[in-house]
């Protein structure tokens, strides 16, 4: 089928660029030095072609990403890198074989965690971010409880998410590495082998950290919001719209707030020609400018999302595409919680 | 079961807050005066308590709303408000019994249309909102040419979109009565008997507009952006949430940004006494303050979101709950295209 035969919103994936970026990464975090964050694209098809670059550990950052990774035989190594009370997700977490590592911050967190038959755990250590993440002072702490109460600590994770977007790159690299110093100062009184962190916007920045493994995802696909970092990798995913009605000023694409994820701000709008202005976003529409009698009614247009992790749980299907021509259609199996 | 006992993010529905809704509206527009929009809902379980109050034409967004909502039953007088060019969705929705009626605003989607074999139209009209819809003064001959190819023309709708916010109620009426009038001399060319246009923001402002049925569909559930207004519809909806991490500041709960539609910003979020002040939303998690050593890891959280159709598009199922129980499990069963 060629590309201009889906049927609108079409979610596409440009196969030569995801197989750029998947070896970009690769090439500077091969093997367990990278593991892949499948929160990004929630699509076991496309952590296959992750796990075929020789990454066999996971992140993930729900009960159903873990369990649906297991399921697609892709659990060797599943790393939930978020906190959960939920008992029923958790017993069913505990049933997986090999056993899953789960993220734990607090005593309430290990309680869940060892009452639902988990094994092992990392200490999540708060770097800076206001989210999740124990203080950096208690991780010892918390680790010496969870060994006392039979569990495997497997090491830390702490996420910079909040240097990600840090434009002036010796500002960010010295910025990472003072949280990762914290993180490294927590990992002596945690002990185990794992020091967890990173992602897309630092990818390059840990290699005095004392990091040993990275949690991106981002890179696989891309969106607007990190391409304008101008790290080396290509944007790999559009949504498809057909254009539905223009007036002489705008025109109006059938890709609307519905099928893109919009916390990062409005997509960018391709047509023949270039880019053009996004006016505003609707449930069902974009609207963007129209000159020189371009675009007309039928024609397709390519949105690039501002942000690819909630763009890609927006769809049930994705279409992998190699020169135009759709080769394969990946779902979107990872969605929900 | 109890509400507390859902996992989480759960979408909750309260079905009282609903009813009085939806009796509400009923009571300003019986019957056919209101013809429901089910994109704020998709949910066709919501949409069948819409036509136990009387309403049996419904409004769609999208091929599949309009399909799932015929397969529902619920297919009497269906109107799809927006424009097409997908041939194979097109010929599906001409294949439904009684017929659906199409929104059409240029020549290219008359052919499309006519070539499917869809056999009712309205002319969409622009009634100042930069999207779909033709000029005024051409909405005549495009509803001759529609004639011309057999096509049943059973009036205009023109959407005002752009005042929906206007807070000021006075001007909101004035601009609303001069947007109408724009459509009524459409029409006055086009003939047919429906006169179709507003929304929830704007519900009260047509008794002497000429518009003969309004399309709301978030004075159902309400989101944080409509209840800014003041108009007469509560709260119905929420993301219940669990607290999954403290610190002394912040607090973290499991509803983030892939749960909440966010392109009107920031949901708000209640705990025990109250509002507490957002501090972000990522992926899995919102953060906001905490204070007097609340809420605790474990607490449940009421998330509002600020913009309700996107947000129930996020999810599988609504649990609908009275007086804290759950009742029933409504199918989110229009998501998609």
């Amino acid at each position: 089928m060629d590309i201009d035969d889906l049927p609108t919103p079409a979610l596409v994936i440009d196969a030569n660029a995801l197989e750029r970026n998947l070896d970009r990464m690769t090439a500077t975090h091969p093997g367990s030095a990278l593991r892949p964050h499948v929160k990004a694209h929630k699509c076991t098809a496309l952590a296959a072609a992750q796990a075929a670059n020789g990454h066999n550990g996971f992140t993930c950052a729900t009960p159903r990403e873990v369990i649906g990774m297991a399921s697609a035989g892709l659990g060797q190594d599943l790393l939930l890198a978020n906190e959960t009370l939920d008992a029923g997700r958790l017993r069913a977490m505990a049933e997986l074989d090999p056993p899953v590592t789960v993220a734990i911050d607090s005593e309430a967190t290990l309680h869940a965690t060892v009452t639902a038959g988990i094994r092992r755990v990392l200490i999540d250590v708060n770097v800076g971010l206001p989210r999740c993440g124990i203080a950096p002072g208690r991780a010892g702490a918390l680790a010496d409880a969870a060994r006392a109460a039979g569990l495997e600590v497997r090491g830390v994770m702490g996420y910079e998410g909040h240097l990600m977007m840090v434009t002036d790159r010796a500002e960010q690299a010295e910025r990472v590495a003072a949280a990762m110093a914290l993180l490294v100062r927590a990992h002596a009184d945690v002990g185990g082998h794992i020091v967890s962190a990173g992602g897309t916007g630092t990818y390059d920045l840990h290699a005095e950290t004392g990091v040993n493994e990275i949690q991106a995802g981002s890179y696989a696909l891309m969106d607007t919001h990190y391409g304008a970092l101008g790290i080396p990798f290509e944007q790999a995913l559009h949504v498809i719209g057909t254009v539905i009605s223009v007036s002489d000023e705008y025109a109006v694409a059938d890709v609307g707030l519905k099928a893109l994820g919009m916390d990062h701000g409005d997509p960018d709008v391709l047509v023949e020609g270039g880019a053009r202005r996004v006016w505003f976003c609707s449930d069902e529409h974009v609207t963007f400018s129209r000159d020189d009698r371009s675009p007309e009614v039928g024609d397709r247009v390519r949105v690039v999302p501002a942000h690819v992790d909630p763009t890609m749980a927006m769809h049930a299907t994705a279409w992998l595409t190699r020169h135009g021509e759709v080769i394969d259609r990946w779902p979107i199996d990872l969605r929900g919680w």
